[in-house]
């Protein structure tokens, strides 16, 4: 297999975009990533997605993209996961690239979430979970992840208001990102007096959706002269129940942890050496699961991590350095790459005052479901290994 | 890239389940190729499924499947391209094993598609069109498709009648495959008499819908003692424009023409070499056209190669030989991996009564949308080669 570069990388702000159509955004992302690339065509397009059926009456979205932005005759297909599309999206292109069945590849993630209304869209996300199982109960996605934190609390000892410094970091964050949905700061007392979304999960421990798009341009890393040169240096993917009940310990991310596990051997590298960490905080508890699973903290004790303000710029390891989903938004399909993006602008050093000062190793981890499907990427600048 | 062989496959019979699940269909095609492959578990899997969201509530059925069959821990994806997510799903775990990314992966094509009113089946079917400028207009899948047929009956001087063998064959194929859903002789009589569909598509014209699963375990071929060994000798996929008004030649399924000429190259092949030809015949009308892109036929003169009996078993030809879409049924998003384990049947010699004689090279070809993906796949047997 051979080493594989990013070559190019491009976004759109996260928000209502209710004056494009998702062939508009999801090209707008696509043309910056090429753009920054500098190429005009590639031989494969590879497209994270989630939810077009369902809200825009959409399907194919790998030739939908491919003929509107202009790849008339190259192979494209869209790869979903639920919320881990974005991620699955890289790996698959990945894949094509290294394997030398491609010489570039295109990812584009890409969610228009705001074309129907509020309820619909948590119908549509509750596909996410298991439709027979879960969903049949009525319960709903932000509801199931409700039931692991309030278990993990109980679990754990922790209080609501220890959360707080996981969605005050990302916020924190998301004020110096252009393309973050919330850039405004949040206090613990704002924290704690967030309206109740579902026991004990409140608006400020949840991501917001939104519209959004992210693209990556991929080629092989010999073919690179630009610096610093952006490498893959591991990507994984494993599964679990998609049912959380049917879990031994739902309080565990077995996919973060194994995804995780196989990404660092790959790599050859311990939670220790990455500099940068953009993890999935759809929900405060997820980013607690996600620290403990990917071998930054015990388990029960991600909270810690947070309380110790370990998770901010400067610290051990920054964590939602662009606002994470929790700030930046989570137009869901389209996560992950957003996440790879912003791995990327950290080791080139383009954060300003969010910069992880001479990062050069970041990983990031996109989770479909409550935890079902995780894939763990870790990039790093070629050049100046740490 | 590795040679990859075909270790098993397996297929439940197309029709209306109502009394299984989505889950359980699957299941019940990938545990058939696992015991036909003789193992218990794989590195992957790759599920090929078009409508899940929209008809059974359910996404994510990477992680959905791996869940069910009793894959834990093991990386699991969904791959959608429309009525071509069957072959897509086929070809992304061919470069999984191929690249030595994995040692052994499962492909399952799946779909239910009877639990939803025939309406909103064809409103779930239209999302493989252009939302915005297809579908917007009022029009269905299959009307697109009869404006097709039209303007090439209208360009090529052929009647409706014509295309009557094309159904005839398909019909007379699934009365000797059990898993075929329509099971039954027609006589180009009856294709004249039957019900209009959207003018000049009549239902002999059109295949049907049906709840269906078909899945193969793929394996480097290094490691397969079994004879005869079913290899991939080529897999190429393609796009063209997904609104077919866009195409400076409607009548010239363009991403055919590519992937079949690459699948060629690739395996060293001309189509003079085909022993089998599985082709995508959704409507009459597109059998037609898969002919002619893939160098079976002049332009427009398809037709006359079904007229001249070449695609019957024994023919110059043959296609469909357990009955294709037409008669075999078409739930959408499982037929590329029926198509594939049809065609290992044929170089395998078990077709009984639609057995072409010595087949040794066979290929497949699967589309999305109305010529919008296309994926073509040769496979052959690699110990007597023809």
């Amino acid at each position: 297999m051979r080493k594989v570069a990013i070559l190019g990388i491009g976004q759109i702000k996260v928000g209502e975009h209710w004056e494009k159509s998702l062939r508009e955004i999801g090209g707008d992302a696509a043309f910056a990533a090429m753009q920054d690339a500098g190429i005009e065509k590639v031989d494969s397009l590879f497209v994270g997605n989630m939810l077009s059926p369902l809200v825009s009456g959409q399907n194919q979205l790998g030739a939908f993209f491919a003929d509107w932005i202009g790849l008339w005759k190259q192979e494209a297909v869209k790869i979903e996961a639920a919320c881990g599309s974005g991620a699955a999206a890289f790996r698959s292109a990945l894949t094509a690239v290294a394997s030398g069945d491609s010489e570039s590849a295109l990812v584009v993630g890409v969610e228009k979430m705001t074309d129907k209304a509020g309820r619909d869209v948590t119908a549509a996300l509750a596909t996410a979970a298991d439709a027979d199982y879960e969903v049949e109960q009525g319960i709903s996605f932000v509801g199931i992840n409700a039931l692991v934190m309030r278990r993990y609390m109980y679990e754990f000892g922790w209080k609501h208001e220890d959360f707080a410094p996981f969605s005050i970091n990302s916020h924190a964050n998301a004020m110096h990102n252009p393309y973050a949905r919330l850039r405004e700061k949040i206090s613990t007392e704002k924290f704690e007096k967030s309206s109740m979304v579902a026991t004990p999960i409140n608006l400020l421990d949840a991501s917001p959706i939104g519209d959004g798009a992210a693209a990556i341009v991929i080629v092989p890393a010999e073919k690179v002269a630009r610096q610093p040169r952006i490498v893959v240096a591991a990507s994984a993917a494993a599964t679990d129940t998609i049912a959380v009940h049917s879990r031994k310990d739902p309080m565990f991310l077995q996919a973060a942890y194994l995804s995780s596990k196989r990404a660092y051997e790959m790599a050859g590298l311990t939670p220790a050496d990455i500099d940068v960490f953009e993890l999935h905080d759809a929900f405060s508890i997820m980013a607690a699961l996600s620290l403990e699973a990917s071998g930054f903290a015990e388990k029960g004790q991600g909270v810690r991590l947070a309380l110790d303000n370990e998770i901010s710029i400067g610290g051990r390891i920054p964590v939602c350095t662009r606002g994470g989903l929790k700030a930046r938004g989570h137009p869901v399909g389209a996560t992950g790459v957003y996440q790879l993006v912003e791995v990327v602008q950290q080791l080139r050093g383009e954060c300003g005052k969010t910069q992880v000062d001479g990062a050069q190793i970041g990983m990031a981890q996109n989770i479909g479901g409550s935890g079902a499907t995780i894939l763990t990427h870790i990039l790093r600048n070629d050049f100046n290994p740490a």
